[in-house]
């Protein structure tokens, strides 16, 4: 396994994070969102983390990058229900020169939920893996 | 609204059939299949009836061709529910120049619990609409 | 089929809207959002649009109701893509005793992409079809 | 975290697998299946392992008992496209009181295209954990 981040349980840890309600189609018939849901909550705020940093998703896209998902580990705590307010915060957490890796924490009014891990290699437009743009490691040096 | 068929409730009037298992991750917490779910099953039937009458999907894709749907219409009768074993009956049912509709009945055991109708254009790589191939409406007038 | 409303595509004759961003995650291989995620956003209106009228879906259910979809009509006029911010209106359209109609329109920067309508009946916690509450039929009357 | 197992790579080390195909709608505007699709395929997979060696999951359920999912991880070695058919190999690889965890190999024509993990407890119909049954430990036992 690739991935080597413990994402903190401490939501202060994190420089940003995401607001988002559940939907009633994202649960099960166990009454609680399905654990394949999550994803999408983790794409979504990491999305709004970028354009938050003036790095939007969009703009890789544009520039012929995209940032292929390598990895992927939630770790379900405490389950999430329909109509929950979710706060998804985000924390970019390594880097390489070919990968990075992003932490996650799931809180409904300020309690632990869930928390997971995205690593990532950069892709140009037709799937080849390529490097990670400069800006990316450095604005983990910046954060330690 | 463009849809002109009424899905007939006798599966003995479909050609053809596919036969599927409802997921645990397509049910809600009301206990049954979430009705957002059933549109990829339609979908799963349409692309294996294209399939077996020898017009593959990934052929049209590899024309340059792709089936954008433009409407879509579900009746829901009995809920699914987790492991029920399905039976989409499929059919085209009408086409012209620029659009087909395709009906479908979805059946548990024989018994009826959803029927539906999707509108399909044809769409060249790049999205513009475009003519039907001609085998689309020959099949139309050798069903009827 | 039940369904007799036509939803109008002027945005001013619908009472409410909801704004939502599209995930990449409901994108398809065309680049566009696909046509089953379609049905969440006209559910995440319909959820909202009811807790704007104070009447919220988590009562409903804390009453032992449900809102069962009998059915789903969509018509798909523009697509979607990702990151765009698009505006579901929604708008209570007809009332029975037993059935209840919804009508939809999603704009983006105005423009109109797609209109939907869905057909509700209720049901008791168990799935047995019951009256709809009196404040439904009043509030299509209202809207008259 | 609490995942302990790293799946093996060859499709031998498996005593099942479970054959699907890519859906349409499991694909994204990179052309490939999404990530947060995989985990309904490791599902799918898991209860066809399960009915396999005569313990359903709906048994499990008529039983109060479900198998909340803990962890999981997965890793993307290479894509999957829409019509892929998938082998989803499937092992129990690990069991105490309280957890069990399932290791997983995506094979499309013999190809090694991902590997997973899943971390399962046992809980009672209203979610609250309880002792896997003793078949399951037993289980590994036989199979180490």
């Amino acid at each position: 396994m690739r991935l080597a981040t413990e994402p903190s349980l401490d939501p202060e840890t994190y420089p940003f994070h995401h607001r988002l309600r559940v939907r009633f189609a994202e649960t099960d018939a166990m009454g609680i969102v399905h654990h394949s849901r999550y994803a999408p909550y983790l794409e979504e705020a990491r999305v709004e983390f970028l354009r938050a940093i003036g790095r939007p998703y969009t703009a890789w896209r544009e520039a012929g990058l995209d940032a292929a998902v390598l990895e992927l580990w939630v770790q379900y705590r405490q389950p999430l229900h329909f109509d929950d307010v979710v706060d998804v915060h985000v924390r970019l957490a390594t880097a390489t020169r070919t990968a990075f890796e992003m932490a996650y924490l799931l809180t409904v009014g300020g309690r632990v939920h869930a928390r997971a891990v995205t690593v990532h290699g950069c892709v140009t437009a037709d799937g080849r893996p390529t490097r990670l743009p400069a800006w990316l490691p450095a604005l983990v040096a910046d954060a330690t």
